[in-house]
């Protein structure tokens, strides 16, 4: 079977289908044959800085089980299933024990053919949901649903803000207007902006002509603040998104999307203003399911952005980089 | 300006439409022009149960504030507002202090022309709302609200189980489905059920079909059962909304919609599957101001049954006591 | 090696010391040295209870780690563990899934000289804590733990109410106690309320002589209740502890101790006092780790009322069933 | 009667204790005859920094109702009561409304001999409380209280990081171990740290000595990093408290006791540790019940570091400027 397998700091330029026969499954894994794959943000960051070790890319993946190992009993042949983004964090808080090795990352990822998978990793795909939907679930919607549900704590009645049109954020969008919380969108391209309005946005900023966007979402919110942003854009918007809170709310800070943060913090204004800053890393097997489970019931469709073809993985890295994308890009293998 | 005054153990018959001068305010109230009233099954308890003392009726109203008292800041002439339930209780959780005296138990109620309220107990309607779907907020919206997501705990994912199509009931269908929630309906009447499933309802039982309803409600969610039960029916339902929900589900006890409890509880079913048995009590001001945004934010309509003008207000109360509705009675006074 | 066998139902008598070999270990698993065995109410309903059935009893030990299998690699030879009650529970809430199975009951128990377990379910002894003490945490003091913190949601300020002096109530007057909560004990002895005193308890009630003791608990706050029961006495003390409780208060509803529940529960109480009655069911391995920390931080010295050989099990039973106890019933192995 | 004014910004040399008549109370309101002050460093602040604007200083002050005002049903005279610091902070979340006037800020203080407090902002002083340890729960104690056990959730079993031994630091060590929570403080004073041992601090780190004192508190945690880090430092510590959080844990950003921040923060580090950075602002009157309870519950006595008369009120802020305090500066007057 085929897998692709790029160089840590190799580049775009280093990826490469290779030939892999399948090892044989230890007790409690399944192996599972891929039918969709969506890439991400930190892919891009895999590829672009590293060691020069190989790595099989792609943290994001759904397929069919084709066989199961010794003592899984919750798993058939044939079930659609994802994986979890941390196969070790199953429930709970994070910690230094299950949240350490990620697909794609500490461990090689899921851009092959077939993937063995811990069977205490995996997520059943809803009947409603195609493969290419369910693929996009496991680091843009659980980190989403994480920013929005566990870490940032939104409620019934809460009102967000989400920056730009990346993955986690049109993510979050989708997720929040399906939540039913108002959103406030922001973007610096009008084309954008009129389809995160389509998305639900209830109001949107275009934050070129308005540089001090800020006050904008003050004013959107009478004054108030949202209680909830999503900050997702680093050094260049920090400190507008912790003005753009409300006394008391909350700041989910999510890495991976759009270069760092290294600015300096206004930490007077999160005391005088109560609020919160709330780092937060992906999500549990516990979170993956409740998002199913919720994409599910709400029909919420990830906005997939454009579709590749396994051959052409290497195309899919480059649109990605390209970043004028609005939404998720997806390599299917047949049977998707 | 009128009133209504009924006596407490003197049935619908007892009430009767009286005049009243305006009392003047005192510091921190405020007098507001009644535009719409909605009844509750509560109202009917105080009519046909008491010592026979004077009171006027009902808990839910919104209008328009015609006058300020001294020192209030908050407010001014031409705010839509309507009052929250119990006005001592504006925040956190409830206690004796807070939540001792209720409009139209307690204290006197608001089926009046004009009626006097203090600052501390207003919530604004939004622009979007009108008085009668404002009014219905009180004390089914903020009951519902609630029972879902104060006392009830639910969280996006979840799947909720409603009993009939008492107001309580058929707002929590709204607003379950407004945030995104899976919602079971029952109810002994295919009509009703199909009226239940036009406002979102995922799947419907008929409980004089399935007398076992619990049962199906375990089919329909694969064995787990549900997240969270809004247990509004009473003796005759309380063991089977125990065993409808999940391990580590949540059971709301709400009062007040149709007779009391005495049965037999089984609480080895609260034990052996770790389920929550929690009394709720109607909710604070600031839960009332969540729904408003909410109900604003995702334009849920409360579904009003019935209107009637301020001089048939005896005929709006017996229609309720008929209990042939489905969703609210509405008293509209002019200007509504 | 040895190990006590007993038939389910076949009451104390049937317990047997039987010699079995060491099976092999599978990967993940570890072989432990038991130190200590600590007793339940639980393991006399496993004794008289059943369908004949060969099981080895006990819930909760400590001891040595003998042998570690492939793939362990978070503990060594010579670690000083105890197992969680439920396995498959590592954090989160209790589901179908992570609760259906614990030692000495759904799974054979831990009553031997050496047992093999997963490394997943082990918990390190803090260096402070002597077998023994180690020995009573899996269900007694797991139990009290979530009553107090987890299910019952206990926070400092709080008041608790404790009922009599069985294994739970005990260590839950004694972590309460460390955790800063305000205690009121009941006990039928006044011998027990002196000891129940000693360990912290502000009140005591002797229910002998205030049979109403639901109202002395009222006198003792003031008019307002506890903010938590632990409900632990079952038919002839819950309807009281409900009322004994502070609106919005909480009860938790603890199994195993002290017969079955079946009397008219006052749901009305719930609701018109906004109480919760929040069943539990032992806990996770996460809370056993907590509680380790916590017993480590405060020196808090689990009661133990009497220690037993490995060959004086029989004898431990007997004590156990005599219910004179106050405190942990303990069988120390050589090197305890 | 006699208050001491200030000049905002005419630092200390410009109080003055002045004659005033007692006001006539308004509806809601009461008057205490003060026995005890605490002064805070906050006080300082608006002593030297302001426009020059006449203030009463002081938000914490203990007392005697000696008056009470119309429609005041809760207290009597003779009732001992201390003042919550925000009197429009009930319950629930701070919030603009809530939270923008303080005593000694935006609100006259409480230095003088009798004061008008509305009714709604006062707390009982337990029976077991000198007026000196009340005075000091307002700001200090209930700020020291909302970063452990509200803003920064704490819970049993989890460790504790203090900075150095200023008053909210010192009180919350004492909460803390009441609490039964594990505590490490720092000081760059070896007597002190002495102090800080005998208060219960299980570890104590001389950051003089170790300057990279994070790590420190790594090693003393078997490398995992404490739970909760009450970070009332500034600009110095805060990069290393947040290397000193474990993953997932908190650090409760405190204003007011020892210079401002405007360091680089590094925000990769709450997202790799998916760490929290919660602002706090003092806390509600409801706090400050909890804080009381559990202050007379378990006997904790604020540590009182020296004594004035209300004649030497200048005095006491020189000695607290000194900056070589631990515990509090207390203003004591006849009769308490």
């Amino acid at each position: 079977m085929r897998a692709w397998k790029m160089n840590r700091g190799g580049g775009i330029a280093s990826l490469a289908c290779v030939q892999r026969s399948d090892p044989a499954l230890r007790p409690g894994e399944v192996r599972v044959a891929v039918r969709a794959v969506s890439l991400n943000h930190r892919d891009l960051l895999m590829a672009n800085d590293g060691d020069g070790s190989l790595l099989v890319p792609a943290s994001d993946a759904a397929g069919v089980i084709v066989e199961t190992g010794a003592g899984v009993t919750a798993w058939r042949i044939g079930d659609r299933v994802f994986a979890a983004f941390f196969p070790d964090w199953i429930d709970g808080e994070p910690s230094d024990a299950n949240s350490a090795r990620g697909f794609g990352g500490g461990l090689d990822g899921l851009l092959a053919e077939r993937v063995v998978l811990p069977a205490s990793a995996l997520v059943r795909v809803p009947a409603t949901l195609e493969f290419a939907a369910a693929a996009t679930l496991p680091c843009a919607g659980v980190t989403a649903w994480n920013a929005l549900f566990e870490a940032g704590r939104a409620r019934p009645g809460d009102r967000v803000l989400v920056l730009g049109s990346g993955g986690v954020s049109t993510f979050a969008l989708q997720l929040a207007r399906a939540a039913g919380l108002g959103v406030i969108a922001t973007s610096s391209d009008d084309a954008k902006l009129a389809r995160l309005q389509g998305l639900g946005a209830g109001a949107t900023i275009n934050y070129r002509n308005e540089p001090a966007w800020d006050r904008r979402v003050l004013e959107l919110t009478d004054g108030r603040g949202v209680d909830l942003v999503l900050e997702t854009g680093g050094d260049a918007t920090l400190s507008r998104s912790i003005r753009a809170a409300r006394k008391g709310g909350r700041i989910a800070v999510i890495g991976g999307t759009s270069g760092g943060y290294g600015g300096v913090l206004e930490p007077w204004a999160l005391v005088g203003g109560a609020k919160t800053l709330v780092g937060e890393l992906v999500g549990s097997r516990t979170m993956a399911e409740s998002l199913a489970r919720f994409v599910d019931e709400n029909q919420v469709a990830p906005v997939i952005d454009r579709r590749f073809a396994f051959e052409d993985a290497r195309a899919a890295f480059e649109h990605l980089a390209g970043a004028r994308h609005l939404g998720k890009v997806v390599i299917e293998l047949p049977g998707a």
